[in-house]
Parts: C-alpha cells; sequence; structure tokens
C-alpha cells in the first residue's frame, strides 16, 4: 500500500527562510512544512556573527517529501553551498513511506 | 538494546486535529506528539476552499510511535480516507528504533 | 555524497530539559535542536503526579545528529535511565543521511 519517498529535512536562521523556500520551489518540490525551533549547533550557539538577538526559536525547521532522489539530492546540496558558508544550519535526509494514493 | 518500531506522521489542518486523535486513539494506540506547523501542500496553501484566516502556522503535526504495523497501516489509511478528501494534508510512516525498556 | 548518521529524538516534559541538554552534551554530542510540543503519553496525560498546570505545549521535542552510534546509545539510554522514572517521555533513534562536507 505504501511506496518509498524522501524526506530532506533543513534546519536553519529564521531569517533564510525566504532563500530556503525559493530553493526548494526551483528543484520542483511541490510542499513543504515549516516548524519554529531553537537549538545549537555544532559551532556553538546557532546563530551567526552579526549581531542579534538569539531568541529561543530563532531557526526554523523546513521539510519536504519527494518521491524524487534527484529534486531531494539537488535541495540539500544548494541549501548546503548557498547558505551554509554565511548561516549556520544543517540538513539531512530520511527514507520515509508514502501511501500509493498520495500526490506530491 | 532497541527494537523496530513505526512512527506515523501527519501533517495537517489545525481545526481536524481531534478527529484525527480520534482515528489514533481509535486504532489502539495509546500516545502522540503534537506541534505546531506552517507550509505548502501539493495544491497550494495547505488551507481549504472555505474561507479562513491562513495563519502562520495554522497546520499541526501528529506523530504516533507504534510497534505494531498494522495499526501504523490503520491510522495512516483513516487518515488519508476520511480527511484528506475535504482538508488538505500528508500523511507518512518512517522506521525508528525503540527502547527495549519503552512502554507503547 | 552522502553518509549514514543516527538521529536521536527525545520527547519529554519541558521541565527536564536543561538536564536532557546536560546529558547530550555529557555524551559528546554537539549540538540539538528544540521544537515546542504536547501531547498524549501511554500511560495518559504526559505530565507528572505533581501539581502542574498541563498547557498544550508544555513538553519540548529535541533532536541530536551524530555519526557516532555509541554517543546516539548513550544519550538515549541515559535519558530512559536518569529522567523516565520521574518524567513521561519517550526516546527513539532513526537513521538519516548527511552530506559529506557537514560538520558534527
Amino acid at each position: 500500500m505504501t511506496y518509498k519517498a524522501t524526506k530532506i529535512v533543513i534546519i536553519t536562521e529564521k531569517l533564510v527562510l525566504r532563500e530556503v523556500i525559493r530553493i526548494i520551489e526551483g528543484a520542483g518540490a511541490t510542499g513543504y512544512t515549516i516548524v519554529a525551533a531553537g537549538g545549537k549547533g555544532s559551532r556553538g550557539m546557532r546563530s551567526t556573527s552579526r549581531p542579534t538577538v538569539v531568541d529561543e526559536f530563532g531557526n526554523v525547521k523546513i521539510e519536504v517529501i519527494t518521491t524524487s532522489r534527484a529534486i531531494a539530492d539537488r535541495i540539500t546540496e544548494e541549501v548546503a553551498a548557498r547558505l551554509f558558508e554565511n548561516y549556520s544550519g544543517i540538513t539531512y535526509l530520511e527514507e520515509v513511506e508514502v501511501l500509493r494514493s498520495a500526490k506530491f
């Protein structure tokens, strides 16, 4: 009843959310989910070197489900290459199962 | 130390949360986690055709962990069949590992 | 382009967040993500026997990504052993894929 799909997860600073969405839609994905998040990155507080008020939920967690591995790879690579030089964040992939009837 | 379980994830409109919980409990699952979410569905904004104020976090993400694949399948199929005709949303399954000592 | 890592997920009461972070950092993990959550545990409401106002998002969901399975096991076992006797919560592991360039 189910088939395999890939979930792309991106956790980064709220102020680059718009740019992340542009990358997701540019790669051909048609939907995404956003959750407010806080946390700490591997290089200390998940914030930038710019002066900023680090609020508890200054990060966002964005998730995309796609049945195309090529789209998943493109999103995760573009986010890392274009954003994570200047903004803190992580991105990773998970294998999920979706219903055969689902539309993506 | 761990054994396999299934995580069911449902992302849908906040106003059907109560109905989703009824399906979860009716299938025999004993716990769930709710997170406020926003986002965009495959058919445009994740909202209905009814006039509504689409707020940033008008969606909910509900997660259920179960060691019974039958319960997982029943929840995901009932949610899709009973709710996603009229409300936007997605549901998918993930394989997770739980501690042997955990109770579900 | 990617390699395997483990995601540890801990969902528990907000008031033990500081203790969870201490366990995460004590195990050698260098980053984590926190999301506000609500829900119901397997033993009824996810709250303690202490008198408390159970607000909608009185729980937290904490996620850690690590390439060390030993660190993942240590975090999940310590959280269960030290906190879940007195506080409600669940913890589970998921396999994820991270970019080769990622730092953890």
